[in-house]
């Protein structure tokens, strides 16, 4: 038995009906748009193919190696020149008529940030436009990781992403929120993070006052090559229909990880 | 076989590992709070047991009769005295570590609504407190059924409303968007939170850009029975495993309907 397949960044066309299934379809990033990814591998592999987000591998790795482990519904974030948001629901991968882009929601401006004009090329100031590595890097003049600590970008970031794990908690009540990605690296950000999302929910709904918040928003543990594990994962649900919730042995850790992975399974 | 299930007003503790069971927790709703509702009825009753929201229920009502009929994953949102938001995903009702509070999410202001500060006694302006009959009434001074159709007030809605169905398109990316309650009654109020859709997603991503806004915004047709009639089948799955997928007959509408259901199923 073997199979193929791909995990992608996005926004991809996975809804196996449609006409341009398997393309890349509209990203800002040059080249890449209305790509026919999958059909360009499925000319050159004899072998069933299977394609997901990247953030959506990334979540099946962190479920087999990593933060995931014993979840069935949680959401995967990833924070870097993009926002990207991989949901497992139910132990699998959602995909609803597409897959999630839960960067683009819009919330409101956080205290101290009422002017910055964000820069997502179709929303301008939804998330993605206000807080990702490179929002950051325009709002402030100088990439994220030259930000002293006690800058106030940091809690204005912390406040955006909080309020994009409250409305993931009010819609999907994951088990856990696992956020990672280059702005997760600064000291302190997970505390923060906890502190504006307790904050935000404010008490409401007794099964939300026992989040236990160290917990609830986790960082992955699943290393630099969960995409490709995830993406490996996929091959072999699509060989044989099954999670290989058996495996044991982790892939290395890549240090210069990609956000497009191609996973074969013989 | 017989089963028992209630379709409720929330929030629900329907974890059935936590503490609290069955129980309605954190509400404004005057002697609700803390009540033990699946363990009153359980004292009572000798048979399997099943609970979910009131928006869940009438989103298998629709499942079954109305707007969701075919579709494995749709929103089905209520806006009146709350804005209560059921989901099915994969054609069961989405529960997650507990069900959905879509309603508490945030949104940014709507022009021209800057000032009112929002009725939701936990959040204040999240769009509960911003877009239920309530607070139309609280910020108009009048109910909404007394808003002329031409009121500023009704963009202010659609606007909200719109936000969430956004909201829910990146996170759910569901099949469609089934909006009833009866704020949707005023003239006109499907057509403006289409339009307002689409000026909000901005022609991002291929799949959103066909979507076809008649045919993803749409209102209940299941009737006010919905609800029930999603119990009984929750009653029906819970003694079976199975959902009634061959019913062909519908309940009658109720002209005065509740949003607390009890089905049995002997």
């Amino acid at each position: 038995m073997s199979a193929f397949s791909i995990g992608s960044f996005g926004p991809l066309s996975l809804n196996p009906i449609a006409p341009d299934y398997g393309c890349i379809t509209s990203t800002p990033k040059a080249g890449w748009e209305n790509n026919d990814l999958l059909g360009h591998f499925s000319r050159l592999i004899d072998a069933p193919m299977a394609l997901d987000t990247d953030v959506n591998c990334a979540a099946v790795g962190e479920r087999l190696f990593g933060s995931g482990r014993g979840l069935d519904t949680f959401c995967y974030v990833t924070v870097g020149t993009g926002i990207g948001v991989g949901l497992l629901v139910d132990g699998a991968p959602h995909g609803g008529a597409n897959h999630p882009e839960a960067g683009h929601i819009r919330l409101p401006r956080a205290a101290g940030d009422e002017v910055f004009p964000g820069i997502c090329p179709f929303h301008g100031d939804c998330l993605e436009g206000l807080a990702s590595g490179p929002a950051m890097r325009a709002r402030w003049n100088m990439p994220g990781e030259h930000l002293p600590p006690d800058h106030p970008g940091w809690e204005i970031e912390a406040d955006y992403l909080a309020g994009l794990c409250a409305t993931l908690t009010y819609i999907v009540r994951p088990d856990r929120i696992i956020i990672g990605g280059g702005v997760m690296e600064s000291p302190g950000m997970y505390g923060r993070v906890r502190r504006a999302l307790t904050t935000k929910l404010a008490g409401y709904d007794a099964s939300m006052r026992t989040l236990q918040m160290d917990d609830y928003i986790a960082a992955p543990t699943a290393g630099s090559s969960a995409g490709l594990t995830g993406a490996l994962a996929l091959a072999y649900r699509t060989a044989t229909r099954q999670w290989p919730m058996h495996w044991s042995v982790r892939l290395p850790s890549f240090s210069n990880p990609t956000s497009l992975s191609g996973a074969a399974l013989a």
